[in-house]
């Protein structure tokens, strides 16, 4: 069945609209009419979902329509913004009613959870390829950024890392029946965004960055904008017991427990990864609310480039793990 | 070759960049830091172009790279909207140099002419799929909507109609031979974006569109937003010399000189169509510094419906050309 944009918009995407009042206009206009609050910045991040490359076709709808805000807000919440209003440029190769549906229900589920407005977007026949535009605020001057890390500074991620990872090799290798899989798939299909700790990281931390295309590379983002390095210690990565326990069964070569190309390199895990100066490091105690997992994994140091070590101080190759020590 | 995401965007989209002091940090970190004045609203908009259904695959590259971002920035300008900033998601089949040099390099062009910065993106590998998210200003409550159009208003429209729609026409059945062509297809591949024109819009005219489906159509959501009708005169309908060249030589059935599929439902015409109220019509004229050829077409009335007669007072029937009369 094919449906007009309009229909699609107002039969799927407008049937339990999150109401916020820096709304002035939503969908329906030109384009959408917003009040960002005096003395606040907009942030504003964009990223695009592609079928067979960001997801294979026999995923499920809901997951795609998922991920496809979560990864925008995961980008905000490692900016210490608070996510306010979303556009959704849907390109579908046709307009089937059950699949759209699943999509809607979990995209609006998130904006609902995440108090954030769709305002506008684009629905247009072609391949699959979703692109959502996220945009949200914090208080001038108080945006977490890559470029701020300081020697000295301690190192922490959230989370675990390496699921996703995991989770997108055991489905490709028809692995799926391994126990814990189905637990590793959640963090691939529904990653988390950290954004309330994001926003309290603020007053706390150096530098942020979100973990998308593994620990090494975004790490390596922070330390190049920084003019920095550092070091970090394989043993302190914090890996969930589903992928140890896969891990295990695989019989994959482990150093201290972790293997390093997931771990390093996996990507997808949409945690955050930041600094923290030693003097505020006893603030992140007031963050054990959130009841998230945080984990010290290592040092900001002066000398420039990426330095990792096994519990038995020999260095790990990083190099092997898709890490490039490169200059901006 | 293949080029990563990061010496894409350096390579390409910032090697000339338009630099604006309310941009407090570009491409480069998690998402873009944006300053919006105190007393503005922010106005955004967003438009998928994909290839083989808004443009066919041999089209020149610098015309998909101009008009991803020209068809955004008519948007803003039927909002009255000053533009600001854009963010760009590109998914390409392969990134060829050649054809990444011809894109960005018009896509530059038309910012710098806007004076909008490119503040963000996404560059993926997949079909060509180019989605452009353009965000701008407008005093609060300034903004020209589509419901605002009154009984009484005169109805006009910019420039010509129709020229987009015979150029794609032509050019699906090779009749690419024409006299005028060539000038028929400028108007389909660089459309000019309404921008200042828009914005002196602002304190003249009660609804305002830009003609995108067709004026039929476009019209239609003015009225059925605005809870009215209209009666239009088929022979008012502003043409260019080159169409009537063309539709003469190729023999097409015309209502005043006019090809009613061409200027009703044509398409593409990115011109402004919008309604002034009979006491702030002479304010038009101080608007004649723009050079831009404005005409008045009809008048808005109480009774709901798109009317267009022709001359000697015959209704023309807008239902074959696509019209559809109804409410929202």
């Amino acid at each position: 069945m094919s449906l007009s944009e309009f229909s699609i918009i107002e039969k799927y995407f407008m049937r339990r609209a999150t109401t916020r009042r820096d709304v002035s206009l939503g969908i329906g206009d030109d384009a959408a009419i917003l009040d960002v609050p005096d003395g606040l910045q907009l942030v504003t991040t964009t990223d695009t979902l592609i079928e067979d490359i960001h997801f294979p076709a026999e995923t499920n709808p809901g997951a795609i329509g998922y991920k496809s805000l979560a990864v925008n807000l995961s980008d905000l919440a490692a900016m210490g913004a608070e996510p306010a209003w979303v556009t959704l440029s849907l390109s579908l190769p046709d307009a089937r009613e059950d699949w759209l549906d699943a999509f809607s229900n979990d995209f609006l589920d998130l904006c609902e959870k995440s108090g954030v407005q769709l305002v506008g977007g684009d629905t247009v026949s072609g391949p699959l390829v979703i692109t959502v535009q996220v945009m949200g605020f914090v208080p001038a001057g108080k945006a977490l950024r890559r470029d701020a890390a300081k020697p000295g500074d301690r190192i922490f991620v959230t989370g675990t890392l390496g699921d996703a990872a995991l989770a997108l090799r055991l489905r490709k290798e028809q692995e799926t029946a391994l126990s814990g899989y189905t637990e590793l798939l959640r963090r691939l299909e529904y990653p988390e965004p950290h954004v309330s700790y994001g926003i309290a990281l603020r007053d706390i931390a150096n530098a942020v960055i979100d973990i998308s295309d593994g620990l090494a590379a975004d790490l390596g983002h922070i330390l190049a904008r920084s003019g920095v390095g550092a070091t970090i210690h394989i043993d302190q990565i914090p890996v969930s017991h589903a992928l140890q326990v896969c891990c295990n069964q695989l019989g994959l070569t482990q150093i201290d427990g972790r293997v390093p190309e997931l771990v390093l390199a996996g990507g997808d895990d949409y945690e955050l990864c930041f600094t923290v100066p030693e003097d505020r490091i006893e603030n992140l105690q007031a963050l054990e609310r959130f009841a998230l997992a945080v984990t010290e994994i290592g040092v900001i140091e002066p000398m420039e480039g990426l330095r990792c070590v096994a519990a038995d101080g020999e260095p790990v190759a990083l190099q092997r793990f898709g890490y490039q020590h490169f200059s901006e």
